[in-house]
């Protein structure tokens, strides 16, 4: 094993600024493991990283391996480390939480008040090796493909929403069609609920994605949506609503279409307040539940079953890979919309 | 028994506008039951008719006998009614469901869509008499007294909040000591809360109320309460925050004091859109729960198990009694604020 | 429209004793409606009646029109019924709840004190009509074929338990593989169960129909099952299991193969007390839960969006039909045991 | 400080076969502390192994010290520990959990499947000092008196058990009037149950400590039970049991006395396998609920906040104290059961 390996690392604090270099290979603490990347993906923070937005100027700091998706094998483990060996087939959580604060004590460790994230406040995943709190490693099945892997933690976002709404049977509206609502569509059909209403703006890339991963129906997000949606309910509205988009707009249809004591389940990031008609939401008995990373690690284990079941349909959703040394075309693709997950196999 | 009995009659479309006089005694449906009122209490929406405001004018179609907080005895049953008999000690539910929609088959009625209303959409308490239907019939305990078991319906409203914030061990923050606010509190104490934070603004009447009814602490809604709350929080926020005051600063507030992972549990009615910091509720993973009524009738069975226990101190609560002659006085005292609950006693 | 109608006529105290004959129409309380039957199928529990086992004696009177599970049109309207019209698609709740009790009064219809059942304590659904009250019709999606719209109340059945399981993504055993039992299986794998676990006894036309059903694995309750469930789940157990076999030796198993904090869900029936090794129950943290019926009418509502999925296999559960006349060797099918769902399906 | 301590150590595997006698104060790994105990209960597991019964002949290897309930203070911390500091005011959570299995990984700690726990697997608090791991330390709120402090491992038991039961306003019936069961009473009792009924056998000072802990109807486990809670809850049976006992009679009454619907939940340990009803259990829609420890560290926080509201009359429970050398007497007391908790305080 060389003492170097490849990483995409952003230098300066500007729009793009990342070079493809090569760099040391991370030195591990005596609770922690190495990883060898066999494939990584890219998120939506990774692209504000990438554009270097306000909140990333406020966060983030320079030079950063960023990437906290990925999929590999364990390449070292530290001398305290229990329970993992070299070789194992792993993926990660990315919240690395402190493990002593009230909430990580309580069942709470996703809302934990001094989280690191990998790729974000440490190195991350684009690169030949990260290291990983043996904490957050999780055990892949050897069935489940490096393409799949890499793209459990969104997915988990998605698992904890989904099943914070518990769909069986249900209606479902689906606003915001980036990679994790195209998952939520999924996890909704492969769940069994009546109805999936995916709800994206003008991008049809993403529409179309959504038909494919099993949307029974596709609507904008415009004037004329409360009406669709009721006529496609029976005038009753729907019984859940998942919110992916951040957006003010979506918030206002969502109570509107959501029925009286039905739940609105939100993942989105809001660029600033949202006015909301509060009354509404009480005359309905309506909740809104805010919903944050993945629970620690309750989700990861629901997903593994719900990926080993096989009726997710999320293969449609990885839509292009480049090698690391295109970093800035992938993020361009990113940037365009027309896409859905974009990833990075590593070469060995 | 007369034909007729005394009523206060709201007859013109305008603030004020009530007279009391003699009317028929109402005729019943088969499945209706007659009560005769011993005791009668004032809502806060009493007060919205009385005044006429503007949501009074456009629901409200005169002339209206108001009121639907009571307790009495019943005078007559209709023909179709099993269960019920004369000279049972009852309140009711003020909520008339449809019993046929889909939120009534599946466990919602208090969000029926086409509900129509004791006192508001059909002839209420504040008379000798008033007609409601069986189902809505709630059979009082025979050591509870009258003045209690007028208050039952706005209680139910308590119950239904608190109980969904499950507060047992609890810290509690309580925005809005108006009636409901304040049997909040002493529901919280009831249940063993760990440390019940009762905000109101500068109506100190009110706040003394809270400190009577067992808040642990008594602060005001202003620039310096989030801070007061950490610090009465060990720094941890509140585990969950009740909202009985409809105002846009106390729902601010609450997402800035409530733990991660907490709940907001909202009965107030807002007067406009509320911008909230959505971001704030998803990265904390907070759910904000719109409560809506009275289950029914789970709620008013867990209500009834609550006041058998002894330990609601709710006698505090009311605070004047008037006769029904006095009706404009017993308005201008609520309007005033400095009060809890009114009620009118009815003489046999 | 005929005054009498065909029927099968349960007329003898002793096994068998049916005679298909003409009798009158019933006639309509001005709450009930009348039924035209489409269809109209099996449940063990008309075995047992037809069998006049030790239950029935003690429970039915005769003459009795069994059946409880059909499909068909509405003929005619109780005067008193609101929002049903003839000609609609129909089919019903089986247990008639008194309405009144602490139990319905307070969401537990499903377990009313003083239910009575169609075609047990009531004319049923093995003739050309019945009546039923207004309250029990469930209106059918058009969509919805009458072979399956007749098994919505064993299949309901089957809905409580499952989702009272909360499946998605879980390992899962389910004993007993009558239909009811493979309903279930059906239902797991449509809400992407990760693993359901099949067990039976020597019945071989059962297991195959698991299979076709989707179970992922099909055991046989002997010696051996405990280590081949633990070898299917990794050493851990299954997340859940549910028993609908009525067997001692199920639910011994039931707590060995259930992993720590898991749940048992039982509908069966058992003839005589079942010796329980409780400690093992509490040193696992296990909850058993008995479910009875189908939640009125929360469990048709979400059936009804489980059946819109087209996501839960059923057809392959139907495995007979028979024309009313040829109802004794009907019954010697179920009685065989190799079969799934029997029906009558009745000329118009 | 001294390099040995006192301890109560079990050397003989035989009853009795404890000497209070100097042993070496422990030596520490680096993620645990060392806790000089101010005053440690005895739990009836210690009973067990002080008589040296069949459980502990299998489980305990000797010599021991015994002891796992206890409160203290900090004297020295592990070089690895971060975030307790010599001079706090703790206890803890008797369970060590291996922190890696799936229940520990999934919210599950409690049932952990290679738990080892302090004074039955490891050495115990019948001692001057003894150590625990961190993550295990619980900090008490300085106003908690070390009496009740030293309480909370099994109080955490009831707060487990009445928390899951979730009884405010709900009837309660609780089998067993050991220490746990009383403490369940006190908690129902702080938590507003509408009525807690306590069930023991013939112990005269148990009953009579049930009624000073609050119970509103206290009875014995006989023939007449049922009549007489059917008599105390108007017929309809408690919402909620709870079974401390471990007895059969107790769980074949508890099926008899709850209420459709209702729930049993059950800490008890049984000497053998428990015949049941199910059948009953099914008709009546019951659950019945294994309740293991406590949750990690879940309940431990509810518990401190129930603490905190002052609600909650746990002195009489803490009917005897004796010095460590009189460990003999103290454990003779415990085997009489005509006492609450026993504990031994500990000179400085």
């Amino acid at each position: 094993m060389s003492a170097t390996m490849k990483a995409a690392v952003k230098e300066r604090p500007a729009p793009k600024g990342t070079v493809v270099t090569r760099v040391p290979v991370p030195s591990l603490r005596s609770d922690e493991v190495l990883v060898r990347v066999k494939i990584a993906s890219i998120c939506g923070t990774d692209v504000h990283i990438y554009n270097w937005n306000e909140w990333a100027r406020k966060r983030v700091k320079l030079p950063l391996i960023q990437g906290h998706e990925f999929a590999g094998e364990i390449e070292k483990v530290g001398s305290d480390v229990v329970g993992l060996r070299k070789g194992a087939y792993v993926s990660a959580e990315g919240h690395v939480a402190c493990g002593r604060c009230h909430m990580c004590r309580t069942g709470n460790a996703h809302v934990c008040k001094t989280v690191s994230i990998l790729g974000i406040d440490r190195d991350g995943s684009f690169a030949g090796y990260l290291k990983v709190p043996a904490e957050n490693v999780i055990l892949n099945d050897p069935d489940l493909p490096p393409e799949l892997a890499t793209m459990q933690d969104p997915l988990g976002n998605a698992v904890y929403t989904v099943t914070n709404a518990n769909v069986p049977g249900k209606t479902v509206a689906i606003f915001g069609l980036g990679p994790i609502g195209l998952m939520a569509v999924a996890l909704c059909r492969a769940m069994a609920a009546a109805k999936v209403i995916a709800i994206g703006h003008e991008n049809k890339y993403r529409q179309r994605l959504a038909s494919k991963v099993g949307a029974h129906l596709v609507l904008e997000s415009d004037g004329g949506l409360a009406d669709q949606v009721l006529d496609a309910t029976a005038g009753e509205g729907v019984d859940e609503v998942l919110e992916f988009a951040g957006s003010e707009n979506a918030m206002r249809h969502a109570l509107e279409i959501v029925r009286p004591a039905g739940g609105i389940h939100v993942l989105g990031f809001f660029n600033g307040p949202v006015a909301l008609d509060l009354s509404e939401m009480v005359t309905k008995g309506v909740s809104i539940h805010g919903i944050h990373g993945r629970q620690m690690f309750k989700t990861w284990a629901q997903m593994a079953g719900l990926l080993k079941s096989g009726a997710v349909n999320l293969r449609p959703i990885l839509t292009h890979t480049f090698p690391l040394e295109r970093y800035d075309e992938a993020m361009s693709v990113m940037i365009s919309g027309n896409c859905g997950k974009v990833a990075f196999p590593m070469e060995p």
